[in-house]
């Protein structure tokens, strides 16, 4: 787009501000709005939300709104006609600045809500995320795989599933591609998967939602687990990079800082519980897990020592991790596996597998399984599998820490949670 | 890889055979089959399947064999270290040209019979397919969206849709993200999404799985239906451009003939019904669908008439489409619809929606449907949608037609059937 540039194109109307003899319109275009000047009495059926077919002519703009795009020039209109009228008019002023309607009406609406520039661009973000996760395994050497969320068993175990009737069957849907992914290790060595999992968590906190969409990983022959930080770290250099590429628009409506990565620092999980107890005074170091106040203290305490706003957590107890968890070799009490913090909040999990047929199965009558229903995965290890091992990053969560929003759903185009099955 | 070049890397043996004084070995490298020799004695735990830490020199193969990769070099092994040992040695021979077992043996086992290279291949076209069809739409100003598969009512009606207890209530397993993406319309215009729908379907058929991969787009503003089957048409030569670019290995290890495609044939379905009659003297004229032994003399009418092997039908009859399908303006037994048949079956539906409320409202009157349900999807029509319209396409169905597979599931990592929900 340049000064003396003639365009014809369709669009919609986002907003409409009519003067004397004249009228501003802004019209969203391809993905950005633009303003347009429109001489003498508009069409009837040209009103805010109404697609248009238009053409004109750009000229110098005065106008300098962050909202336009570009912000120096604007489209003389010389034709514009409605290609369709909405019925009503918007339950709520969509073009104000900030959209400020309570979480409930946010969601309710969600059809509409979108359509405000500041919302609109949480999912353009979110799309760079995945385009940048997507483009750095693709470059190097990963499959992207297809797994079921149908599935006869779960892969975290625990009540956290929902259930449903499989044609007279109980079936479950997938808590993670975990197995799966497994699987497809010893066929295509590196792959991953981008898609929805479930987990029927009773809370509704600002940091859950029931349907989520996982970015898994898994990878093998590995000769360690910190060969998997060490591409994740790549991956988020990457999208970031791709943010920055794709978003500018977006990052300068948001106003978002986008984080800086070099190297991420790395803390063991005992470390890690003794360093809040002594900095924080916050003593959980008998609990085997961290708390979202933990997270919160080791984040703020790793930015200010290394200004890294990321940070592995690693060897989380066996305890708490799922029964696929590579123990230590030097310590059964510790597992080949990390968490990844984020601005106070953990954004991903990962680990190195058991990839032995008997420690596998050592592992399971240890825990008391039933063997009949995972045999299906023991067999997989029973026929040889390389020492491999993966994660799953959050892509919601990664969402909401980038751009800062309080809620996860947020940065759910249409969230679930414990009462919210709409729209 | 050229010749004299040393490399050290890790791998899977895919075979072994052992000569008198030496071994040859076929590993696994970066998803390609390598040649090795190794002289001495092989080690105890160096197996079929075992995973490798290897080093060693290229040098000038005389074997010509297309399961190899490169096929005119052989790595000379100067070390060789198990990483992984299987417990047990396969249960079927995967080092055959062909693999050979029954379907039911072959999904069951899926986790190795994946392994084949000429099972793994589909998957690598699989990919290939994907890559295309989001590359095209990502250069062509369509978003990426993620919509929910736990939903409050299907988009399809029927029967045919999976139910679950979602915390007390009600909830279904989404068939398709139809009203979601009609919604993202009037977000970003043009949208797609690649993720899995559900059908509840209970006939076991070649041609049907329960779980499967649409490929949606949804776009708009549009003036006619025909934009997005020309959409389709570009869509496609990119998908075929995409697995030429990156399966020259696995088109020839499966010996596939890509359809060339130039401008897809279009055919009205009275028509299409006519012609069938005519020429093939099955006369189902008065179905309001096409049978798949149409679906089939299409396909062969228009391959034996046009050298092409994708067909479009359009128009097809009001009352075997959804109630949100848009009927022709001078025919309201029509629909401003279409499906994309290729080899012999359908693997695309699509078509422009109602956009205008009132319009939706008049239909959903005449088919007797429950406006409270639907309300939350009429509601974004009511304040504005673009004319607008998309299509699904199946990605399994296209990866079953393209390599020319007997059966669907064939196509599918993981299937689901009216029987199978394992592994």
């Amino acid at each position: 787009m340049k000064e003396n540039e003639e365009i014809s194109a369709t669009g919609i109307i986002y907003r409409i501000k009519q003067l004397k003899g004249f009228s501003f319109l802004h019209i969203i275009l391809d993905g950005k709005i633009i303003q347009t000047i429109f001489e003498g009495k508009l069409p009837e059926t040209v009103k805010e939300q109404s697609s248009v077919s238009f053409s004109g002519i750009f000229q110098t703009a005065k106008i300098k709104d962050k909202l336009i795009f570009p912000n120096d020039l604007e489209l003389k209109l010389s034709s514009l006609y409605a290609l369709s009228t909405p019925s009503e008019s918007f339950p709520f002023d969509i073009t104000k600045k900030e959209l400020n309607i309570n979480n409930n009406v946010l969601f309710d609406m969600r059809a509409l809500s979108m359509r405000h520039p500041k919302i609109k661009a949480i999912f353009k973000i979110q799309e760079a995320i995945v385009i940048g996760f997507r483009s750095y395994l693709q470059n190097n050497g990963f499959t992207e795989i297809r797994t079921p969320k149908i599935v006869k068993a779960g892969a975290e175990g625990g009540a956290n599933i929902f259930e449903l009737n499989y044609f007279g069957s109980k079936a479950f849907l997938a808590q993670s591609p975990q197995f799966y992914k497994e699987f497809c290790c010893g066929v295509f060595q590196k792959v991953f998967e981008i898609g929805p999992v479930f987990r029927a968590e009773k809370h509704n906190t600002n940091r859950h939602i029931n349907e989520y969409t996982s970015m898994d990983m898994e990878m093998g022959p590995i000769m360690s687990f910190f060969e998997i930080m060490k591409t994740e770290e790549k991956i988020l250099k990457e999208i970031m990079r791709t943010i920055e590429t794709l978003c500018s628009y977006e990052i300068s409506i948001l106003e978002i800082t986008l984080p800086v990565i070099s190297e991420i620092p790395i803390l063991k999980f005992s470390e890690a519980k003794e360093m809040v107890f002594k900095e924080y005074k916050i003593d959980e170091r008998k609990e085997p897990d961290l708390s979202p106040i933990e997270e919160i203290k080791i984040c703020e305490y790793i930015k200010k020592n290394t200004n890294s706003e990321f940070v592995f957590v690693t060897h989380y107890p066996t305890v708490k991790r799922p029964f696929y968890a590579k123990e230590s070799p030097n310590n059964k009490e510790e597992t080949e596996s990390f968490d990844l913090l984020f601005r106070g909040m953990e954004v991903t999990t990962g680990g190195q597998r058991i990839h032995e047929y008997h420690e596998l199965v050592e592992k399971m009558k240890f825990r008391g399984m039933n063997f009949d229903e995972f045999a299906f995965f023991s067999d997989a290890h029973k026929f040889g599998l390389p020492p491999h091992g993966g994660l799953g990053l959050g892509l919601e969560r990664l969402t909401q820490k980038i751009i800062g929003l309080d809620n996860i759903k947020e940065a759910t185009m249409f969230p679930r949670d414990v009462t919210r099955l709409f729209p």
